[in-house]
């Protein structure tokens, strides 16, 4: 059950035939809402980052691959369905390290060629994005209490967690994963205060996820990248928990850069990792995290901000913007299906052999 | 021997009877020199840092005493020496983490109590100002060569090495601590890469160190703080190599926020680490790093950049500018009198009775 109070941010939204997307560059400093009605403008706004968050592009995808067969049947009746497929390998090359995004465009390739003569095509894939978005939420919400439950089986004097980038309400349907289960957590009283780095060179702590964190009046504290480490020599920290970009068959995961660090940290800490993710980020077909593609982006967002230039002219930059934690640093990695602790081939096996628990 | 090639910036300069710093706020944008003729305004660009990096503190704070003892003296020639003691405190609370500047100053006033009542009071302690700054450059100059003898003595595939922050000719006399290393090791074909991360939340890697070691024509690849852990998973890093603000009697190590995240990325992927600081630096009255005071700047420079804000208004923020990086994480600590290798009490205690190399 999705209460108003689970979960104050949206960001994605269909309304009046038009794809709606919270403008995630100009927060927190403005709540800007860009309307979508033509394919192409769904893939620029996902390069761009004005979605960001591998559940949210996944279903933005997915409610791309509707503007797009509209686009489609309108110019074609006859041919728009082959056409369409120019359409969602755009959609595909717009973001490349994210797995969930290829995952919906599946779902609508399977609703594409399952389509009944009885209803309005359109209708048709529209539902089934509405679906994903529907069931993205709810995974949200069964992995908040699958994770907020072995934060309460084990026992911490320390109440604090650390969490990296966003991975709340903005990056997702709703409520969040990482930052799913921290709602959870909060609202039964298992951790204290919320330690959200500021997750460089997109803010994505600064600007998201203390921004939503004080809109749901949980305490957060915003600190630099590098400051975590003192924060758990102190003992403040029981858990570190964040989200992910894909997961291999072994467990291991790719996530925004920053993550590793903040895994061998935890590791020499002796604090809890947790990774939390639907099951539509595995990618069962690779073996481990060696072969996950990991994107780099060029050196403006390093260089400078805002337009304000920080480094000098010509300055190499090297900027992955994921990094990948191999599962030996990882206690648990919780899905709307389940948690597999200590992941590994043959924990992670088993997890995608069950049935949703929705 | 100290040639322009070796160092080819400075930073603090005595000249027409006044103390010039060259803006490093401004950096790498422009190049703006402050002159100083009062003691109050030489307070306030440490405490702005106009000038910052622990030896290059205590540098300014020793001209900063021969500017006070000429006002003080202007005042009354009868009670300067007195009154002079005021001016020295104001500089001692300037910054509270450097124990270089604390040093500087007992230079300071040891060279007024032994002032010659032959010579002009003002010009003797300019001479002891000068000294203090002349001894610097050469002390970096004997921890290049020791540090790189270090250096050349393990046998590394690798040959990239990252630091953090800036110790190089911005923040000492000229040459440089750690960056001083680095360059006396390029020289040496030691290394052929230097990875400089950014240094939130001041950037002192984006704007200080890039511009320095581009400035001398050594390949440097710029950074976000969290990258480090994945260069030294891919093998690329032989050393990490950085400064200190204040060394504890046990080897323990204060320095930039982000010092003692490195060092447990270090000591994971078996990558070497080292401290280079000039014996000033050293802080034998506290026996470990839990006693030295860490500043907390204000959350300004965590929230926005230049003016622009990042970070949702009423945020609370978590700003300590240092870390204590504890002993056994550090393989070696390269002073201007030697090197301690895998630093405790005895190997601190042994370094700090030997006569100076120079």
């Amino acid at each position: 059950m999705v209460s108003a109070q689970d979960n104050s941010v949206s960001a994605i939204e269909w309304r009046d035939d038009a794809l709606w997307l919270l403008d995630q560059r100009q927060l927190p400093l403005e709540e800007v809402w860009l309307e979508h009605q033509e394919v192409g403008a769904v893939v620029q706004s996902i390069r761009d980052m004005v979605v960001r968050g591998a559940p949210a592009i996944g279903i933005t995808a997915a409610y791309g691959v509707v503007i797009a067969a509209r686009g489609r049947r309108d110019q074609d009746a006859y041919t728009w369905k082959a056409n369409l497929e120019q359409d969602i390998q755009d959609l595909a090359q717009s973001r490349p390290t994210a797995v969930n995004l290829f995952w919906a465009l599946d779902q609508m390739r399977a609703a594409l060629a399952k389509l009944s003569d009885d209803e309005d095509p359109i209708v048709q894939l529209l539902r089934e994005a509405k679906k994903i978005h529907r069931l993205d939420v709810a995974a949200n919400h069964a992995m908040g209490r699958l994770g907020s439950a072995v934060m309460a089986g084990v026992s911490s004097p320390a109440k604090g967690v650390i969490t990296h980038c966003n991975t709340g309400s903005l990056a997702t349907g709703g409520y969040g994963t990482a930052l799913g289960v921290i709602r959870s957590a909060w609202q039964q009283g298992l951790i204290d205060r919320v330690f959200a780095d500021e997750t460089r060179p997109w803010w994505q702590g600064a600007r998201l996820t203390a921004w939503e964190l004080a809109k749901d009046k949980i305490p957060v504290t915003l600190m630099a990248d590098t400051v975590g480490a003192t924060l758990m020599k102190q003992g403040r920290i029981s858990w570190v928990i964040v989200g992910a970009d894909r997961i291999t068959a072994n467990g291991d995961v790719a996530n925004k850069i920053g993550t590793y660090n903040l895994a061998v940290l935890a590791k020499h800490h002796g604090v809890r990792f947790m990774v939390v993710a639907p099951t539509s980020t595995f990618d069962m077909d690779l073996s481990s995290g060696e072969d996950i593609p990991i994107e780099q982006r060029g050196p403006d967002e390093v260089v400078s901000v805002k337009g304000h230039r920080l480094a000098p002219e010509n300055i190499e930059v090297y900027n992955p913007v994921f990094d990948v934690t191999p599962a030996e640093l990882i206690d648990a990695i919780v899905t709307e299906k389940g948690v597999v602790e200590r992941p590994n081939l043959a924990g992670v096996s088993s997890l995608m052999k069950k049935h949703s628990l929705h």
